[in-house]
């Protein structure tokens, strides 16, 4: 039964065909699951009231499909998403399953990979495009070392960037309007991941020929898998207007990619991070980069999908509650108002001549021990 | 006696003030060596055979000297070094040891405290060009946070940005010729510091006034902290021309921040970092941003300072070695050259109509694992 | 105002003396916060409802007091104590501070310093024993390394288990009735520590010559900074019986030891770990071995406090929702019942003949997405 | 051609057939090499010159082989072992990759499933006791969490005590002198791990009904996924008589289970190691349990196994170096001898009166910097 917590099409709630169709295949064991059919993913979906559905490339089309089945593919899923009320906002390639890139895809040290790589993303775009996605994600997750023998990590970063600057040059051509949005992860599945961090992928736009048109997409689990904080990271991309997309799940620090349903492995993160981009007005998807446990059978996936999107407006409702909090507010307004300066020889020597109370700044509490403290209690459910 | 792993000027190997004069006090535990002063501290990095050193403002200038005792001080110490043969290459600002510091200084919620730190920056960015500074490192260990209440984190990067541009210019206007290098670090003594890693700092560049002013200063153990590949952070650094200063040290991940002896803890990390330095041509500073352990008494932290230096040096005799090595370069060969690719509507065609063998190119063995034992091997000297 | 979530003895809540009277020092900064007094500690404790409190030796009784001095202080805290309503109920030995320890105590390479440290423990156990404890602690935190070349590592469990022999023997001697808590760290202040987790400690006291009078006082960060599950260690030490004290606090993993708040940095695992200790009756103290953030001046130190108390109590009542939530306990019902099989021929040949559906088996659904779904919302007070 | 590192019988080098057999899937890849079938597997053995096959009892026999399929593999194996004089050492069983032990094997929920477990556990034994095992390795990847609603970790150590005692009776019963050797990991495949840590399984040997006949089976890259210090957990099992196998690997902290090649990874930490059992004269096999990079072909393959010996023995050759060197031995020496002292009332009196001259204690320096420098240089081969 609906409740405040049921998901609306304006929550901007979307999954990957991958994520709710994941089998649960892990290094260590086989699928569990039968495959889920992406018209049936599709009506899941629409089931469950999510409002947008992601793919890479061959989670629909596979990666031998002649271009008549392909076709065919297409307009049936095309018609599923009518169907069911399902739009696809983002598209994505995958350059990371097939042995052929068992080293890398645009960072390959063999020519021919690189080139198959930018050629098979371009289908991507493609058919990204047909789909009516407007934001294209790249996560390179194959493009690393086990070893630092086998090439030089710059070399790596210029073929990135040729490769990035060419799949930027192809929207334009083709008129597809895309945003890229570039995903960083630290590892796994190789030793180390090129551009391992969101902060990486800030540093590496501004080295591209149209800066203005990529991104990233954050996701949890991958800043978080390095222990980082994963708020700092999407508030730095925000404020320098890159924030294109995220990828929302969770992960405890230091482990293998986890995946896990949104909000249940910190749920205090998760918090601060739904605020965050409810505070600033972020307008994009919501969208869900996880998986159900391996315990769990068709239902249970349903039990995951469902939890991730109560969870955000359970959150939702927490960050208002918060905003709201007379106390909270109370304590924030001591924690002062910005006043902006503009360097010039008067403010220097003004700046310079100025006395400070040294001992005296340092004596105030600041009473963020309190403020932590509601924080915890609004979060709770006891305020 | 010297050898082969003696340092030499050439080397530009430096050492902090407050590497040497490490005194060993933990959170657990009190000092357990006596003060050295910074005439003393200039004297053993001359007998050691040290080429430079480095210092925050109260390193040398205690935080409370009248400008006289300054002066005082700051002539005393240029005589010394002088006399000594060792050069200031680098500068700082102590920002984090004072109380009034406890919550940040240029990000702090106290419009006053940010105020001083930049005035106590602008005076440390007058004692490192009367010392003959031509970088000034800016670490921002206490902007940060231990709850995510207290401020939102996009505020702190627009301070952030405000001060660096405000230091820029002051820069500028004191005609110092300082490049700022600006250094990462995921936390310690923060739960969360701002500008978690090298990368955030790259994407954080791109925003500044002057963004040519400005690089960073990469430090092992803050990349290390974090499991990071601290080479790959070197690497795209570099290739952006942003490599303006190192901190060599060494730090097992996903612990507190250790300061090891350069290569003890991770010693191929370390080897792959001389070799890649040495390859590109890194002109900068070899600074060691470390301290002896605290079993350790004067002499010990000559041991501790003589060793960064020797295993720096033997590490790039074994580059020149894994340089050297016909079957390593044999191997290399086949991991392939470059071939540049330009964007335009015939190379569009010629790529999308290419077919690829993704069987043939996904068989061939890339003998990584021979590359990567015959590393092992030259980095044991045993070939 | 009382409410639901106020102290109240029964809930044994204890606290270090250096606790509420950490200052704030971290190894980049200074103290921010005066020394609180014994005295004045009890008195705060008393204050905000706080059961009992627990002392190094040298949190009461300076390293170089005089006996006249020692037993003067003595006298004056048992006073206050009683004054304030706080008992004494674990007592513990400071062998990491002063620098003769900074290779370890028990552990020393110096036999000197080993002895040292077992005379200063015995003292601190007649101390512990004169204050009414009946818990003595054991916290080898400088029992580790830094190198591996130093000492071999089985020399030094047998140097350790030497130490808790000779004092087991001095607790029988004096009829002091001591029950021991080994309590564990992976890291820092020592880059690697000896006993590095719950679990090795266990394997030690099987060691020992007294296995009965000694167990473990687990450390949520203790845990938590090596990214181990810590209701899984306090669970196996439960289970053997070896569970006499708990440290509860909160912490990141893969950091250095931060002594957050309780609940402050996963609350999902501290409520675990309540609904653990309360479901099993676990009667022993809660004790609180966090400290307040360095932001906070003295009613921030008690915010910190009372903040500790109320979230385990939130939590308690949490988990007494969790065990009467209908929905829970269908899905729990299905996890199964124990049928305890001993071993005999009859039972091994029925066991080998016994054909299983393996297929079967693995198709059923677990329903934990779900049933941690409902954690959720109850721990976010929603249901 | 034959050189110092090239491996003799008597090193004791085994290999479990999954490790040379691996195929390279990951989670996010497909495999990248052709199965090899077990009789090739021991074929290749013995050309590399390896002493031991280990296996899981479906790496040999198909979980669905009839008994006459079975034993005409086993006794194929058999003749393939003698034929290219290799030994089987140790067997184990297969409790993980079944859809079946999706959430655990002795401690699954599920009553038939633990039976099951028990049932194909007995058969592994059968089975490794005909191919002249002595050791059986038990590793309860599965058995663990994701969500700690599923269980309580209390029960989870009881079901799993059953187990072992259960085992440990039926290996006394059939005479297969078998030791068993149980083996801990933190996380990966689970969300958590219960007997997370080679200490924690020291903790639960100890409750056991025959604890005799169980050890540990400590593996290198278990251990350091948790950040842990190896060499620190190896020597406790050593030390208390239960250093039954050791699996040899490498891995960097805080990621997925990596399985590197040994010492590719952590070299120093790899040395302490295998001078820690060459020194105290561990008679067991040396294990490797790691594979092949994705990139490698079957050549790769080889060039991996190789290496993993050659740098076993390279280290060992260095460990011989290290304990010859002089300078090292007359720093170790002053790091002083044990006294062992007996609890007596006398000792106790005359302990208690002893003073001590604690700042002189303190004062001297314990060149450990220089004793781990030299270490450096001698494992470079630079001394």
């Amino acid at each position: 039964m609906p409740d405040a917590y049921t998901p609306r099409p304006e929550d901007k709630f979307s999954f990957g065909l991958w994520t709710i169709g994941n089998r649960g295949r892990d290094p260590f064991g086989d699928v569990v699951r039968d495959s889920l059919a992406p018209l049936d993913a599709v009506a899941m979906l629409g089931e469950i009231g999510a409002w947008g559905v992601n793919l890479h490339d061959n989670d629909l089309v596979p990666i031998d499909a002649t271009p008549a089945e392909r076709d065919r593919i297409v307009n049936d899923f095309k018609a599923a998403c009518q169907r069911h009320g399902v739009v696809v906002p983002m598209a994505t390639v995958n350059l990371f399953f097939d042995p052929v890139f068992r080293d890398g895809a645009f960072t390959s040290n063999d020519a021919n990979v690189r080139s198959y790589a930018v050629q098979k993303t371009m289908r991507a775009m493609d058919l990204g495009a047909e789909l009516g996605a407007r934001i294209f994600v790249l996560w390179g997750g194959r493009e690393g070392t086990e070893t630092d023998a086998c090439r030089r990590p710059d070399v790596a970063v210029k073929r990135l960037r040729e490769a990035v600057n060419y799949l930027c040059e192809y929207s334009i051509d083709r008129q597809y309007g895309f945003t890229f949005a570039l995903e960083a992860k630290p590892n796994e599945p190789r030793g180390d991941i090129y551009m391992a961090t969101t902060g990486a992928y800030l540093g590496f736009i501004a080295t591209l020929d149209h800066p203005d048109m990529v991104g990233v997409n954050p996701e949890v689990a991958h800043e978080q898998m390095a222990g980082l904080n994963f708020l700092h990271a999407v508030a730095q991309a925000w404020e320098a207007g890159k924030l294109v997309h995220i990828d929302l799940n969770d992960q405890a620090p230091g482990r293998y990619d986890q995946d896990f349903r949104f909000g249940s492995a910190n749920v205090k993160a998760a918090f601060w991070l739904v605020k965050f981009l409810e505070d600033v007005g972020y307008a994009g998807p919501r969208h869900f980069d996880a998986h159900a446990y391996r315990t769990e059978d068709r239902e249970g996936v349903k039990d995951f999908a469902r939890g991730c999107m109560r969870t955000y407006l359970i959150l939702r409702d927490r960050a208002k509650h918060w905003n709201a909090d007379a106390e909270i507010q109370s304590l924030l307004a001591e924690t002062g108002t910005n006043d902006s300066t503009r360097y010039s020889p008067a403010h220097r020597d003004q700046l310079l001549g100025r006395p400070f109370d040294r001992a005296g700044l340092a004596r105030k509490g600041l009473a963020y021990e309190r403020l932590d403290q509601l924080t915890m209690e609004v979060l709770l459910g006891v305020r």
